[in-house]
């Protein structure tokens, strides 16, 4: 076992010179990996050592061997040389509840309690990992760093009846008026302990492990005095941010879940979290029902606009997929609902107003103001959420009128404001929302991408889903396209395609297939800068035909017939400028000309090849090792402020810094708009996209610049 | 106007001397009552000298001579000799918007606002009563002491457009999608100032009135946008202890109201105040509809133990009841129910528990655990009453198993800790609640005196309502009665009374009737010490009866005979022996024999003759004069509550000191409790009962209790 190595080389001196032959009372001990030390009493529990020099030790149980949080392992050898192995000669026998415990729970050889170890003789006593209240879980695929284990729910286990269970269990059925001749031992009333069940509840938890002045949940009083019975008044008590007590389990539960909520306009995401170990127990999604109302942000307004209450609608049914999602992820994993004890929640504005019961309208035009762009801790039930009746929900704070706590959730998951190095976060949607700066200075910005993106106003165009073409390519010479679709690990020109295409056929085509398609008819020159389709073509390649006044490129002539039109190519150009419009801006206003790192969050930016988001110009050019897919940052997040309750001061200090910038009363934004219809674009030299595309050079570029000009001044 | 003078005779020497002379840009001023003064610069705002010094003067507006709160008088003349009088030559004229003022809501010739009279020269400023802060409200008959207004709930007027405003009204119906090429003024992003409404809105509370760090409650937020648009940006904020902002309504508004509820086991009666006056607006009541699930607490809880689930029926009958009186209280007073912002609840420990859903079963047995007998604060909304939705229910602790959070209200109520002298407080219902002390040390007790009391298990008992017989004698010599009924003035030896006896007859006897006719039977002889009826006088009188196997005491025999059975008078030596020997037992742990006075609180304490009480028993000897009735004192600690943050937590203090004792389990409570069924008691030399009745000397009584304890050593 490797253990980091803080020892003091004199204490080492020390420990050898000593420690067999000392016969004093006190016997001094080394925990590692912190390298706090100090000297104790012979007989002292190695936990209550850990405890006086603030060594960083979990447990639950309070030293009753229930929990098996305070494993230590106590080591020997030559530290200098790394020739170290376990000996727990320095500390007492194993106990008749440790022997328990390692039966009931199991206990590796090189582990004892430290809640039932006294100490004999000096030692140098290792706290592992996973005994450590500061946990880290470790970061994974596409997260940008760890994440510490400091949930804002914790679980005391208390026995509440001590010296006094006794006379409670001499409860006898006499009622109120008969006058009594039997005797009771109730204890005399005693003023510190309260006569209540919550004063002694208190009490206990203020003598076992310190927390005082604590409130309590409604929903707790109304289940304490069964919930006192039914565990013979040893219970868990799980406390919030040490003020609260939220709920009250008989005996003994370490188990104690959280969730994260990622509401999207499209999809809503939920993961659950073991509060203690920080893993994602499990997830779930479902399609966000208030699609119904409308596809986009913009026609769900408009709903509630039109409709008096709609507002309510769109609250009610989103809060049920919540609940679905809910009951679907607490049945797979085995777990009660009331084992969920706090919710962090993020969304755009909109989304987040609705799921709190705000209607958005205000959000649909300018001043674009937010209700609230604080983070809030709501009660779940009053947000009619089935988790358990005393938690929580944290909902994470909004940037901006666009910018919401779905980006503030990519801001902690990303940390920005920790690199020296210019960042680029963009979080594709129906608005993209846009991070850019540094340790230095931050912007915010939304820039109204529309939902091509995602499929949604492209002719063939569709969500994500099984028989969607994902993936494209042209071959230069026939201009013939190849693909692939989700569900299908082959490429449409293996001879095994056709067997292996999803039930259900070629349906459509997605975000990150459009994308691919446009740029590859652009880098073979099916499309010029200005996105116009070359009739000329239509004489040579039979994939280019008329279709109306305008001409489409046919990706797929199956059962159904996926073409790009004119119109999409359209459709995705404005969606493009938009985004890059919006990233122009920002540069602009932080003075830069290039950015050092971009990370694409969410499902897009985690589907698209960023090659060709580059070759069609959604993205600055940066260099392509740089561009990276940020996963499910706004996901990552949320799960963040459910497992570091120290990250959510942190990030509301961040949003509170950030500069917000309304894209949509900037002048200089319209200018960049319309020269950034382009493809790519016009303002680049783009030399790292020339690196991995044959581009057209910079000169060609102007020129088809320079005819776009000359035309507008005849439309003027 | 009578002020009270404080001042300085130095500084009135000083005034005097200097104030028409003096051309330094400062101007001296002190305030009265206060005695408070300072220097300030020509053209200070009195109500900002006044801010400075800590005088305390009321505002709601901020200064804006909207709500009126900040009246001042200028005094002249010659102190000394009270010979003084108004004059506003010290300040500057009235002021345009003080006009408006004064034509809206009228303004005393001696009278200016504060925040429009701005300083010239030196000046004496009287602040009436009425506009401070911390007024009282005068005591009422029965009330112990006045009461302080110092609500937890405070309104506090503000404007969150300030220089914001035009821009904001610019909003255009542009959608979000849209490119628009429109220009909107709207401020830049300012971090101070935040981006949404509510933070908006918190940065204006925090400068404007200095308050910081509030929450807010999720209703607020969901109605905050209209409200602002609705009040033109501005808004009156109602903030609880401030924390939290609870509510906002449009525009100014300066009333708000508080209800206190007393929830008994037989009625419930709720009192609206101003929470800026402290004034009752209006009292409403209404039975207790639990009653059809059980007559009294005991038969409540046993339905609750037989029928699964049946703790929410009750639960849901109380609270559907308090909202019955609150549409009563707020359609009588012409509010609406958004206007009452916070409410507090009182209520024996049984009542307690239901009205916050908790299951009572526990305080059905010993040891007669309490849920809680904290304070708590509870969303009102929590317990589906019908008030502001952000507004509280502050539910005051209970003391013990037995003795409610009703007897912590008439603790707060009497202040028994304020006094010297010993205090015996009595509030009788199903359980007797008996609080006895001074400001050295505090017991309470409950005893089980059943509801005999109330004119349940008597024979012709009902509860106190027209027709019930309320008052009895009964004459020496032909030991004939006349009574009074419920519902008429006269006695019913008045040559008038048949004719004006309520419609549906006499039907019955109640509390203080069955009191009065008891006693006076044993005052006349024709029931002895140990409650039997005197069987001889069959003989001589037609009231004494052959009844079954006793006798009994015929007092009423129209069309429903009323008479006072053996079982009658068994029951209510039961009761009152119950009652005594609870106040004795108190007594023996105070190492007492007197109490110096009495206080009887409750509507049985109101009714009833305190000379009847003493006469049989109820109580111990106590100089009449010292006897009284304390009102509605659970109705007046529950008001106090609501009026003054700060009893609570005195309340608080004092209840975790008061020594609880549990009647049930003392075993010299037993001894007690036989004693005291003789009539009145064996213990007492009632010296002072004595010099009001001519009663049987001590000798008898002992004669009496020898002869009992014979008795008792036979059935041994």
């Amino acid at each position: 076992m490797k253990v980091k190595l803080v020892l003091n080389i004199a204490l080492q001196y020390d420990l050898k010179k000593k420690s067999m032959t000392d016969t004093q009372k006190k016997v001094k001990i080394v925990f590692t990996p912190s390298g706090k030390r100090g000297s104790f009493e012979i007989g002292t529990k190695v936990l209550d050592a850990a405890r006086q020099l603030g060594v960083d030790i979990d447990s639950v149980c309070g030293g009753r061997a229930i929990c098996g949080r305070c494993q230590i392992n106590v080591l020997v050898g030559d530290f200098a040389k790394h020739n170290i192995h376990s000996d727990f000669t320095s500390v007492t026998e194993i106990s008749e509840a440790e022997k328990k415990y390692a039966e009931r729970r199991g206990l590796n050889e090189d582990r004892r309690l430290s809640c039932q170890s006294l100490l004999k003789s000096d030692a140098v006593i290792d706290v592992p990992a996973s005994s450590q209240v500061h946990q880290q879980v470790v970061r994974k695929e596409n997260e940008s760093h760890d994440i510490d284990i400091n949930p804002i729910i914790k679980p005391y286990y208390v026995n509440v009846a001590k010296q006094k269970e006794k006379p409670l269990e001499q409860k006898s059925n006499s009622s109120l008026h008969e006058i009594k001749t039997f005797k009771i031992s109730v204890e005399e009333p005693d003023m510190h302990k309260g006569t209540g069940d919550l004063s002694r509840l208190k009490v206990a938890l203020s003598e076992e492990w310190g927390l005082d002045n604590l409130t309590c949940s409604l929903d707790v009083l109304q289940s304490l005095q069964p919930v006192l019975r039914e565990g013979e008044w040893k219970v868990t008590v799980a406390v919030r941010n040490n003020e609260e007590i939220i709920a009250v389990f008989p005996g003994f539960k370490d188990e104690l879940f959280g969730i994260a909520v990622d509401v999207g306009s499209t999809t809503i995401a939920a993961h659950l979290c073991d509060l203690s170990t920080g893993e994602v127990s499990g997830s779930a999604g479902l399609m966000n029902p208030q699609i119904r109302f409308g596809e986009d942000l913009m026609s769900r307004v408009s709903y509630i606009m039109m409709n008096e209450g709609g507002e309510k609608d769109l609250t009610r049914v989103v809060r049920e997929a919540i609940n679905e999602i809910i009951t679907t992820i607490i049945s797979e994993n085995n777990i009660d609902a009331e084992d969920i004890l706090e919710m962090t929640l993020v969304g755009n504005p909109i989304m987040h107003h609705l799921v709190l019961g705000i209607d958005p309208t205000e959000l649909g035009a300018a001043p674009f103001a937010l209700a609230t762009d604080l983070s809030a801790d709501i009660k779940a039930k009053e947000l009619n959420l089935n988790i358990n009746s005393g938690a929580y929900v944290y909902v994470l704070p909004c940037v901006a009128g666009h910018v919401g706590a779905d980006a503030a959730a990519v801001l902690l998951a990303e940390e920005p404001f920790n690199k020296d190095e210019i960042s680029l976060i963009v979080d594709v949607g129906t608005n993209a929302e846009i991070i850019l700066g540094n340790n230095q200075r931050l912007l915010a910005a939304s820039s109204p991408t529309g939902p091509a993106f995602e499929g949604a106003q492209i002719s063939s165009g569709q969500r994500a889903a099984p028989g969607a073409i994902e993936r494209a390519r042209i071959d230069p010479e026939t201009l013939e396209p190849r693909f692939k679709v989700i569900g299908c690990d082959l490429w449409s020109d293996d001879e095994d395609f056709e067997v292996n295409i999803p039930v259900g056929g070629i349906t459509g085509i997605c975000g990150s297939g459009i994308i691919e398609i446009v740029a590859e008819m652009f880098l073979n020159k099916i499309i010029n800068q200005d996105g116009k389709i070359n009739k000329a073509l239509s004489e040579t390649s039979s994939r280019i035909i008329e279709d109306g006044r305008t001409y489409s490129y046919v990706l797929h002539d199956g059962e159904q017939v996926i073409k790009i039109t004119q119109n999409d190519i359209r459709a995705i150009q404005l969606a493009k400028a938009a985004l890059y419009a919006g990233v122009k801006l920002l540069m602009h206003k932080l003075s830069i000309e290039k950015v050092d790192r971009i990370r694409l969050a969410g499902a897009f930016g985690s589907h698209i090849d960023v090659k060709y988001a580059m070759a069609l110009g959604l993205i600055p050019d940066c260099l392509v090792d740089e561009v990276s897919s940020a996963g499910n940052a706004a996901g990552t997040g949320a799960r963040v402020t459910l497992l570091d309750k120290e990250s959510r001061n942190k990030l509301e200090g961040e949003v509170r810094k950030i500069e917000k910038i309304e894209t949509a009363v900037e002048p200089s934004f319209q200018e960049e708009f319309v020269s950034a219809m382009a493809i790519p674009h016009k303002s680049d030299d783009f030399s790292n996209l020339a690196k991995v595309f044959n581009l057209p050079k910079p000169e060609q570029q102007g020129a088809v610049e320079q005819k776009r000009k000359r035309r507008r001044k005849r439309v003027r």
